[in-house]
């Protein structure tokens, strides 16, 4: 196939689904929920700060998750035993979620004004960096385990992302991990990106990402019709 | 685009890939080299294996590198630094290596018969379980910091893959990871795979790798013409 035809062919396929996208966008905004999309490697712990997260502000803010797996209903099942509600999309040979399979995703949740809703996506520092879902922000999660160097080798993915989850920080004592390189790498990416250091497994940072999520979603309903 | 279209234009690239795959093979057969494809998610730790690996065998094999990434020639510098011959290719968009892609790279290295060539591909656990780039054996890295249910949720690669190699078994002690569950996983992907756990860092399980490496070589060289 010719590079000419790939492209057009990669132009189409994001440009139907940056409509899709359109569509989710005024829809959460118009019901009042704050949406992210989690992005991030395989194993870098993505549901874990869900489930914790969850449980954190479970009290304050109505949660539900979309999450999507090439297989498997795991995760969705470990978001349902906290309580919150969730739905599993697999995506077969798929890298990643689009906005018209997240559309269809909404249709099975019936959310309220004020809630929020977490796009878990599948695990892939690649693909899901080029889809947008219609989320307010893509947050990115790196694990200490993975490299200080990711957001050199994947720039596209932090590009996209406003923020930064530097997830498993309980296991840097055991590992050759340099902070302020893993930063300064993540900030040539995208010079606009906030970073927070965190450990689902202690619970140390997370309090700055539900601050970061309380003011992110304050302007975003300020914006809202 | 309809679902046939879509469908109608894998196939093409699948099988445009796999002649080049063919081609791949029989050259890389003829010239007396054994290639292993090594597969993972990012930050598995891929090039530091072949770092060590490239150590302990280089009195034994020739040993040369084709890596893929997005961007950066940061694994292909460390590579050269063992004094191994290695070519890098930054894929830019693109999520994995194709066959067309190394028969390129294979230009640039002259290989003499009885070289192991080893072919790092952008760290995904989902793109490149697709494409044959004319291999004799994937072979897929998972951390033990990823979670034993990697192999669960992303078959394909594991199906894929006849070895797998469970690195950082050094940071176990830290972990709630559960090796059998692990091994029961990918063998439920696939029957046929076989399990090596490893650790970069401190060289444990490594020379099961290098002994595998050599039963496998050996068999693929009986075949050769």
């Amino acid at each position: 196939m010719s590079q000419e035809r790939t492209i057009s062919i990669e132009r189409d396929i994001l440009s139907k689904n940056d409509a899709f996208a359109a569509a989710n966008r005024t829809r959460l905004l118009n019901a009042g929920v704050f949406a992210l999309n989690l992005v991030s490697s395989p194993g870098s712990g993505k549901t874990s700060i869900l489930v914790r997260t969850i449980t954190d502000l479970k009290d304050k803010w109505s949660v539900a998750v979309i999450e999507g797996d090439q297989q498997t209903s795991r995760d969705a099942d470990r978001i349902r035993a906290t309580g919150a509600a969730a739905v599993q999309i697999n995506t077969g040979k798929g890298c990643h979620l689009d906005a018209h399979m997240v559309g269809h995703a909404l249709d099975r949740l019936s959310l309220r004004s004020g809630s929020l809703l977490f796009v878990e996506n599948v695990g892939n520092l690649v693909c899901p960096a080029a889809f947008d879902l219609g989320e307010a922000h893509k947050v990115v999660v790196l694990s200490v385990t993975e490299g200080e160097d990711k957001p050199l080798k994947y720039p596209d993915m932090f590009a996209a992302a406003d923020l930064m989850l530097l997830n498993k920080s309980d296991l840097l004592p055991h590992l050759d991990f340099d902070i302020s390189a893993c930063l300064a790498a993540a900030e040539r990416a995208n010079p606009r990106i906030r970073s927070l250091t965190v450990s689902a497994r202690t619970g140390e940072g997370l309090a700055a990402f539900y601050s970061w999520i309380e003011e992110r979603a304050s302007v975003a309903a300020d914006r809202a019709p």
